[in-house]
């Protein structure tokens, strides 16, 4: 079915001025614009781990699977170019779909996301096997003139800024939300940002690692973290089937907020100057907080009233 | 167990100068040497369906999975600059090997290849889930200073050469090979290569594929084949066990000759003279052989003594 899904795909992916091969040869060439640096990011996801197929229509799947790498392109502050999809489809399809269907209807859900952030989709592999769908993404971008932003150039002192409300994804942001690329590119030129990491594990262990790579510590405030309806939604839920271990909806909620996956929001470190001139002008579309800051001492700390630190535990989606 | 499988790798694999961030960021940072353009290929192979992990070592699976990868590479003349492996790990592990044990047995197999090819393991994506062992491996290079090798440039008249003996790969061959990397860019450095496709579905298939490319068609001569020991072997056995139609063993060979997969060597094409040429001087260490060439009609024929064609079926390895 392989072929029948390319001469799909062909009719359905425009030509992109960076794949000059288009879908035609043992590999593909993407050409950089000048740019001599690519940013790879790869993504695998398996069914009933990070979708549920039973449960999510396939195109939410596909779009989900890019847009995930795309989160990691705007960590970085790059610039998206090409992606490339493998597949391994369960031989018999899935959820009423035949393995063509399947693998058609998830690039339903790609090819628009590849368009709207300018990529070409430029490549990939399609398999059928006897086992579960499974979607693995790269996809290439390349810096901006600025460089690239990575997780370790964080400084003892910075502020931490997240992007948006965090928890609850699982009620549906994480199959829809659009990725920061654009934001990420937009601060990342007009201010001097020190790091940056995309919350795919959960806002506490997300901040742990962007501080260990640092070669620091993070403290939070739990005070200021924004919390989504859905963590909120979630917690409610949990209270009323009596599944939590406490009543208290605002602590429910903050747990999710700390340790619940796929947000795809921002986290990022910049000096206090830097970050309250960010805050203060709003340069982008998004909910900034400032959550929090980096310390010398490693480790991961919530702010207690008093001005003393707590240790808080590095909650999050461990793969 | 992604953690533990990180810090193993972390520790074997070397720094490599064009993968600047290690294994530690959102996304790997890769140089291209002042090139802008990057060749890139990917292959994700499964369990029952591309190996048998119940009857293969995994370091021979994980180095059969950056080997096909290398001889797309190869197929376009490409110089391997970084490898990116993505594992979907069954949850309980398999073979004997617990999912942490398997991800660090794929990755000995991989990580000397990488080394023997000069290039960076320089990220992936590691998960486990309920399901066989799947992996993606993403592969990066860069045009030399000749260009890309395409499928698309043979012309008719051109002669198809073919880079070492056929069939019955999947006695050994397939797990192995030695992707024809090196030979591609000497003999793309040296000669005028018109187009180029690696065998990795059979030579019937994808001498369809780069005439079709090309907009010719081609023409195989059956005598001029190189048949491997391999594809004698497994026709030996079919007539041993009678499984097959007919006892006349070089027709059976051929048959595994033509359409047998994951052969990785390289079908070229070049105008006569060039690949008499080639042929004379033997520059790399291979059995290079002269099997057909292409012809203005679309299709595959064989060239019978009396100067007419007959038409080939494209057989192959269909996805």
């Amino acid at each position: 079915m392989e072929r029948e899904f390319l001469d799909w795909l062909r009719s359905h992916t425009p030509c992109h001025p960076c794949a000059k091969l288009g879908l035609n040869d043992d590999a593909a060439l993407v050409s950089l614009a000048g740019r001599d640096e690519v940013v790879v990011t790869t993504d695998l996801l398996t069914d009933a781990v990070d979708f549920q197929l039973d449960k999510h229509e396939p195109r939410r799947i596909g779009r989900q699977a890019l847009a995930a790498n795309l989160s990691d392109l705007a960590a970085m502050a790059a610039k998206p170019l090409a992606a490339f999809v493998s597949l391994a489809l369960p031989r018999g399809g899935g959820a009423g779909y035949s393995a063509l269907e399947l693998a058609i209807a998830l690039c339903e859900g790609i090819i628009p996301l590849a368009a709207e952030f300018d990529m070409a989709l430029a490549g990939g592999d399609t398999n059928t096997y006897d086992g579960p769908l499974a979607l693995s993404v790269t996809a290439l971008g390349t810096t901006t003139g600025h460089g690239p932003l990575t997780r370790s150039a964080g400084q003892p002192g910075d502020w931490l800024i997240v992007t948006g409300p965090l928890g609850g994804s699982i009620l549906g942001h994480m199959l829809d939300f659009t990725p920061r690329v654009r934001e990420a590119i937009l601060l990342h030129e007009r201010y001097d940002l020190h790091a940056a990491i995309d919350i795919s594990d959960g806002l506490a262990l997300d901040a742990s690692r962007l501080a260990a790579a640092s070669g620091c510590g993070a403290v939070l405030n739990l005070d200021c973290i924004p919390i989504s309806q859905d963590a909120i939604a979630l917690a409610e839920s949990e209270i009323e089937s009596r599944s939590a271990n406490t009543c208290d909806l605002p602590t429910l909620a903050l747990r999710h907020a700390l340790g619940d996956g796929q947000d795809f929001e921002l986290l990022i470190a910049a000096d206090p100057t830097t970050a309250r001139q960010i805050l203060e002008d709003r340069p982008i579309n998004c909910e900034l907080a400032h959550v929090g800051k980096l310390v010398p001492e490693p480790g991961l700390w919530h702010q207690l009233a008093t001005g003393d630190r707590s240790p808080l535990e590095p909650t999050g989606w461990q793969h």
